[in-house]
């Protein structure tokens, strides 16, 4: 019985840093389309995010069905609720992922990123990446230091996400209306995207450490 | 034993209403805070949150507890991992309430909303309240008939989103690009605490019809 239990609790981790790895490819194409005004990228990322869906709903499934055959106690249970939770928030990060992604299709065949806000943007899009493969290493090999570098890497998305209002708020600011919708809800997905990643961190610090989880960073 | 178990899925079932119930006083006055400018009720939504917070972390540990010492299965289980998925978007709806005053206090005493973009946000207020409405009502009698009303809902705030960009790009628009942040990130509070309650809709009509819950909708 406990070697079945094994094996699902073992397929639902695999599922986790697979769902992970979905996100961080899609993640780092969408910073390639907006950057690059990349048409063909941006609507891989936007057709991927469908597997990241149809994983999210069998990780689902898979929890469910080993809480029913299982019921599973204490850590254990603990394991899978918390899988549970990272399914949905990595499912919202490929979300986000894609809305990028939509931005530089809907402007295509122009930038949506004007060259002033591109060097916010280029960390933005290294930052996401970034937190995104830590994400998956740290589902994968459950080292707690990563959720420092995690941690960090969100600081630097809202320290820029800070930065993009700056920019479209300085008096030089000369961009149309739609360039500062733009960079308004762009900054805000990338910002989010953050957010949800430390969630993780600190749901994976708690099952391995107890140490107490203060939930969701307050947005 | 199912005496204890009836008595406890209904304890969850009151604190997912007590839940909607704050978040739908939340997000009328969030309403109120932006429309009329109103820096105290801003602050008592911003302040309220953390009751939000506080009750959603409880009805977390009481879905826990019940996975643990019931063990449930089929429907129950359903029941349970339910009221998990929904206490976390109902936290959520709280947030974007929160995000709304926020606004409403940063602009303080100005109105964060021009004139020309009143109509659209006083529509926008009233659809989000109704549908926090409505899913408190939903959440406590199961009456799948409001899921029709809180899809209707959300598709009004849906084209109220839509209406938003078409002010701020529309050639007659000559407010300031603060003016244009606020009113997309508002719009966009508003938009996603729609998608929210229609996700709860849905998961209702799921557990009560078992008709196919397709997740929460695409956004």
């Amino acid at each position: 019985m406990r070697e079945i239990f094994d094996a699902e609790l073992k397929q639902i981790g695999d599922d986790l840093v697979e769902m992970a790895t979905m996100v961080h490819t899609a993640v780092t194409q969408a910073g390639k389309a907006l950057l690059e005004a990349d048409l063909q990228v941006a609507q891989d990322v936007i057709t991927g995010d469908h597997a990241i869906d149809a994983l999210h709903r069998t990780l689902d499934e898979r929890c469910v069905h080993i809480l029913a055959q299982q019921a599973p106690v204490a850590t254990d249970l603990r394991i899978v609720v918390s899988a549970l939770r990272m399914s949905a928030t990595l499912e919202r990060m490929g979300d986000l992922a894609r809305h990028v992604a939509e931005v530089a299709r809907g402007r295509y065949p122009a930038h949506a990123i004007r060259a002033t806000a591109e060097p916010t943007f280029a960390g933005m899009a290294t930052a996401a990446a970034e937190v995104a493969h830590e994400v998956t290493v740290l589902l994968s090999t459950r080292d707690v230091e990563l959720a420092g570098e995690i941690e960090k890497n969100d600081d630097v998305l809202d320290d820029l996400h800070a930065q993009t209002f700056a920019t479209i708020l300085s008096p030089e600011w000369d961009g149309s209306t739609q360039e500062a919708v733009d960079i308004t809800l762009v900054g805000r997905y990338f910002e989010r995207f953050g957010d949800h990643a430390t969630s993780i961190a600190r749901r994976i610090v708690f099952l391995v450490t107890g140490d107490v989880d203060d939930g969701p960073p307050h947005d």
